[in-house]
């Protein structure tokens, strides 16, 4: 984040706003696709951090295969944008989405969704492909790998055919737990492992598992294991303060700040600015970080609190900051402080700012 | 909150959703306009809470005096939907904002703003009045009340006249970390005494204070010393569980609900739904409230964790939830979950639901 070039591109505007510097993103995207070469897995983006139409054709012009999507909006404005091959990694249920889903799959070439229920596999409209979800330590949605999996994915193949199983899914979301950098190893490889050695065994029962999908921005490139054919990060395309604080990404990678003006100066070691947490998402804040971002380029200060379109920032002794003074914060989350904001400002190296929708916010 | 009518109304539509019991949001706004009549103040509730031209409209006609807005943008789309007297309560730093204001003070009757740096208040367009912020405890924004505030309306009144000084306000936001009846009351009284015993001192400098504004919903009409002109909550038209777990508002007075799919059942005391962190926000959760909100009717069940589209529901040895199943959930903090909406669904007692705008999101 090239803190004087988000600054200045901001000063028109009224603050909050966000801020992305191009070339810290495109840096980003350029990265993990070589990431994914390396390791010759197929990188399919989750774009559910950017939820905009303009980075999905960035990625998939990086050699993204496709793209996955958390919500049948995102799908559906990815679909529109032009991207052939997607992955709805939410399990569709109840007959308004199911419909959603069939329209969805006659307007793209390749339509997969992830479940963990053999019932719901069964409702999903024929063109669409399933991958069934290991739970590889997050213990939200999956079946445990080995014997569970290898059962259920009998069962599975048994109701809708072995052609329209596609494969194996895991999300290693456990790995925003870690406090050091030995336990978000440890989650890469649980995730890794536990997708491989449930695909031998289903393999040695005659199922093939065509794909092996991973991914989460923490576990990126860290334990790809041999017959891992996919991975789907996300936040890496921003970073956020989470990301800097696990050690998954370099400070200088992330790619989004808000930028927020300070309108009270109550005390020599507390300022007050105008973004809360209706502009800085207050969700997931990984151990070790302090407060609810990062300062860039003045690092001793702290987001300590967020109402909703304050926050107080504090510093050791005295924060040094005047109304008017401008910061950018580097959120915490990346992800959620986007779905906050309906536009971001983006920063080009050279040339003008412009902004870019975040087209696929909500759920309708 | 009606649980059967609002799922009955949400059937057709995907999840999650934010419904709006459109009977229980009356008698909130009727009984807080009845509370404000009983103590002889007037009513300016916070717009923040709502965003919604309709809501302030609603307001307006139990009495409202006006509305209080956050943001620049609320208060123009209150302007546009025809609410001639408003308050923003936040400090317009920098010549984007100071000329918006300006803008905005052409197109209503009445217009102020409140701040705490005389600096700032000599920036205001002479048509904006001003009241000056007190720190009643949130420690937030505002200088302390008595000598300190005394000294600072004096250099204020001296820089911008008498006449453009209305009076003073505070927030007691501290109510929020009560964690028993007396700390709520007694948020409530030193956010009244505050301001009242300030205002007495001012007069007897010959320094009249016309407005003595104060409000927060778990504050509302709990201490008003005569002499407060105006009291200002905003949660109170919708309600959530933070207001329940403080005692300041009734489980059945919650108008506000989101309604989420059982999408995955792993385990038997474990469910997920699809309503995660940009659904349900995860921002302020006062001490006592367990989870991230309640579900209508099936209190012993617990929203234990939030990802972005998925969140972890528990119970006791087992849910007793299915796939397929639909939940109506509370939310911790209206005001933040709204935001998160595109719109929200109203379900009348009787006739067709209808799709609200939450109009006042962002900030350009």
């Amino acid at each position: 984040m090239n803190r004087e070039r988000a600054l200045e591109a901001a000063a028109p505007f009224i603050t909050p706003l966000a801020v992305v510097d191009e070339e810290v993103m495109e840096g980003n995207l350029a990265r993990m696709a070589a990431v994914a070469a390396g390791h010759r897995v197929a990188l399919r983006p989750h774009a559910k951090t950017h939820k905009s139409a303009e980075v999905a054709r960035r990625q998939m012009a990086h050699g993204a295969v496709g793209l996955t999507a958390a919500t049948l909006v995102e799908a559906e404005v990815f679909a529109e944008a032009g991207i052939a091959d997607l992955l709805v990694a939410h399990p569709p249920v109840g007959t308004a989405k199911l419909r959603r889903l069939e329209a969805l799959a006659g307007r793209v070439k390749r339509l997969a969704v992830s479940l963990d229920d053999v019932g719901v596999a069964e409702s999903i409209p024929p063109a669409v492909e399933v991958l069934w979800e290991v739970d590889t330590g997050l213990h939200r949605i999956g079946t445990a790998p080995g014997a569970q999996t290898v059962a259920a994915v009998r069962r599975l193949v048994a109701a809708i055919s072995a052609a329209r199983f596609r494969g194996l899914i895991t999300h290693a979301g456990h790995a925003y737990a870690s406090t050091d950098q030995a336990q978000r190893r440890q989650a890469a490889e649980e995730e890794s492992a536990g997708l491989t050695d449930t695909a031998e065994m289903l393999r040695a029962e005659g199922i093939e598992v065509r794909e092996r999908s991973v991914g989460s921005t923490p576990t990126a490139g860290l334990a790809l294991h041999p017959g891992i054919t996919e991975m789907r990060p996300g936040t890496y395309v921003y970073g956020d303060a989470n990301q800097v604080t696990l050690g998954s990404q370099r400070l200088e990678d992330c790619a989004l700040a808000v930028v927020a003006t300070v309108v009270s100066n109550p005390a020599a070691d507390r300022a007050v600015i105008d973004a809360g947490s209706k502009a800085l998402s207050a969700d997931l804040r990984v151990s070790g970080l302090d407060g609810y971002g990062i300062v860039v380029g003045n690092e001793r200060l702290c987001v300590a609190r967020l109402s909703e379109e304050h926050a107080v920032v504090t510093g050791p002794g005295r924060t040094g900051l005047a109304i008017g003074d401008r910061i950018a914060i580097i959120p915490a989350h990346a992800c959620t402080t986007v779905n906050l904001h309906p536009s971001l400002l983006i920063v080009p190296r050279e040339g003008t700012p412009r902004w870019q929708a975040v087209d696929a916010r909500g759920w309708r």
